[in-house]
């Protein structure tokens, strides 16, 4: 929002929250200039109806979000940026992103008393699950965009808010499952409520908010083509590997890449010397091209700023200057992709458990695989 | 199609094909029936305009054309079955296939001297890709159902036929693509001019079928959501382990199987005492389930005609009595799933090469895998 309107750059409003769990009317100069009603007047003229929205559960995916959201506002994004909370969350964090997002908003369903508590106490498995949902009862928006903190845009992507409720793009391990890491939605307490019902009466069949979403949302892989996203909104790493010949033909036009796996982009560290990403043998299938990017927004903009709301607190940043330590090695971070490989051998990567470690499927390589197998 | 008017049940025609190649009209009952212009008659009122299409380049590939027929007769299409024969396969299994197919077509495309011949010498890196574009030339066809031949039908899919061209279901490794493993066309040979001209100029970005086919119908991912068969007319093997819930969710609904990947159905032995499939550790990344149908069909109907049709000559069944040799195992055969995993579980496997050897990860079955790496 803030961008649009030049003078209001500097101004950062969090409003009430429908629980008052939040209530802050800060300014960067140090005065409080708007509160309550003249916050209203304000909500009513120059607040987007329209926001892309994220979550973050613990410091980790906050850096996440963070980037996410570096990269939303670098790309021009002309809807606000509101960002969903856990309460562990800590609070250098939670400052850092009331620095890039128009809206914090801590959700703590084992605290909130309402139905969402009530379902939890039915499904304690569903916890993470029942704070993405919340999403739906952001009803001072009429449309939104969610995204997981493990996403980063590479360009402007507010066309998404041209979809209707509920697109979102294939996964590619079941391609007739969307994948909920970046879908669209309307806000509506009735749809939350109708979520909350079909969690606690059916569960989720993968345990997560995916299962659940593609059960509620079921026609999706046959009634709209206009809800199927391109893929190239919600590019998978773990795609690139699988079908690379289809990520040379169409992958230069990704807009969304999705950092799916276990290990996450802030799981690496980075030479900030070199401009180069540090890596076990373990943790390398991530396209270094993908990485690196996430890496220069972290380390150009997120880093500086947590380091100074951290003051003489601990902080572990994950950059390092220079030297590093023995046992890792550098990714390759050049933005080559990695040698074409047949369909055929697409295939019988398949069958070895696609064994292209960093494109390098030598015996070096392997034995080291091996060896953190055997362990 | 016979199956359709029981009087004909019996009788087997292969009408000419356009180029000459085949032609042979025979009746089970050893008389010669129709020929020539009653063929002709016969054709104009009784032969279906629709058909299943496959493609045999090899003799093991055969194998896999005779269980797909096969498992379609089973199911009662009142389809027409077409198999387009590559030059190297051999006589017997020439044989077999006209009798589960109705009709058998040589495409040798090195020796037709048309279009498609000077096609491929031009791109001679594309000559199955080729032969499997002659499925458009087709024309006495209306319609046809294009399958690979390491697929197998569970059930009756002759619904498929209500679709237009081009529809697919999507590939699991890049899901704006489709699998060009079972795909819904129209036979023309105005659009197999346009396609062999595409590849001339284009050639592949994949090498194969599947890259020519998905730039050529360049707007299956955006156009048209009928187009997009539900992935369960094209169950990859490989989907299964890549995100285990949904199978588990929606694989019961399962009406078409592919045998994705480098190990096919035929690369296995069967110990048709035990009624057991015997495999390597190497080999195991097939469900057990459908392996064990695609066996149980073969050995009971495919290879007795085989070994019938081969008379004295050597043949690798494939099958086996009894015990097995030394150094190889059993697959479990049991119709149980996998015990289920979490998303975050998958995540994991997708980072760690969904090192899932037979829903074994212990030491002794990481042991042999690592073994065969590093032979």
């Amino acid at each position: 929002m803030i961008s649009e309107f030049g003078v209001f750059t500097r101004i950062q409003i969090l409003l009430h929250s429908s629980d008052n769990k939040c209530i802050t009317s800060r300014c960067s100069e140090g005065c409080y200039l708007l509160r309550y009603y003249s916050a209203f007047f304000f909500f009513c003229f120059f607040w987007p109806d329209q926001a892309f929205v994220t979550l973050a559960t613990s410091d980790s995916y906050a850096k996440g979000a963070l980037v996410l959201g570096r990269s939303l506002r670098d790309h021009r994004t002309t809807r606000n940026l509101a960002v969903l909370l856990g309460p562990h969350v800590s609070e250098p964090f939670r400052e850092a992103l009331r620095r890039i997002f128009d809206e914090v908003r801590l959700v703590d369903v084992m605290d909130s008393g309402d139905s969402a508590h009530l379902a939890l106490m039915k499904r304690p498995d569903l916890g993470v699950t029942f704070t993405k949902l919340h999403c739906w009862t952001l009803t001072h928006y009429s449309k939104c965009v969610f995204m997981d903190a493990d996403t980063m845009v590479l360009s402007n992507v507010d066309e998404l808010f041209e979809r209707e409720e509920l697109s979102a793009a294939p996964d590619p391990g079941w391609p007739d499952c969307f994948n909920s890491g970046v879908f669209v939605f309307r806000p509506s307490n009735e749809t939350y409520g109708k979520l909350l019902q079909y969690c606690t009466e059916h569960g989720s069949f993968d345990g997560g908010d995916q299962g659940v979403l593609n059960s509620f949302f079921s026609n999706w892989a046959t009634a709209d083509i206009s809800k199927h996203l391109p893929f190239i909104y919600n590019l998978s790493s773990i795609a690139i590997y699988s079908y690379l010949p289809a990520f040379k033909q169409y992958g230069s036009n990704a807009k969304v890449v999705h950092f799916l796996g276990k290990t996450k982009p802030w799981s690496y560290t980075y030479d900030t010397t070199g401009k180069r990403v540090v890596a076990t043998v373990q943790e390398s299938s991530t396209h270094p091209g993908f990485l690196l990017k996430w890496w220069d927004i972290y380390a150009s903009t997120v880093a500086p700023l947590l380091v100074k709301l951290h003051g003489d607190q601990q902080f572990h940043s994950g950059c390092v200057i220079g030297e590093v330590a023995a046992g890792v090695r550098h990714l390759d971070i050049s933005q080559e992709e990695p040698a074409p490989v047949s369909s055929e051998e697409r295939k019988q990567r398949w069958e070895q458990g696609q064994a292209d470690y960093l494109g390098e499927d030598s015996f070096d390589n392997i034995q080291k695989k091996l060896d953190s197998f055997l362990k």
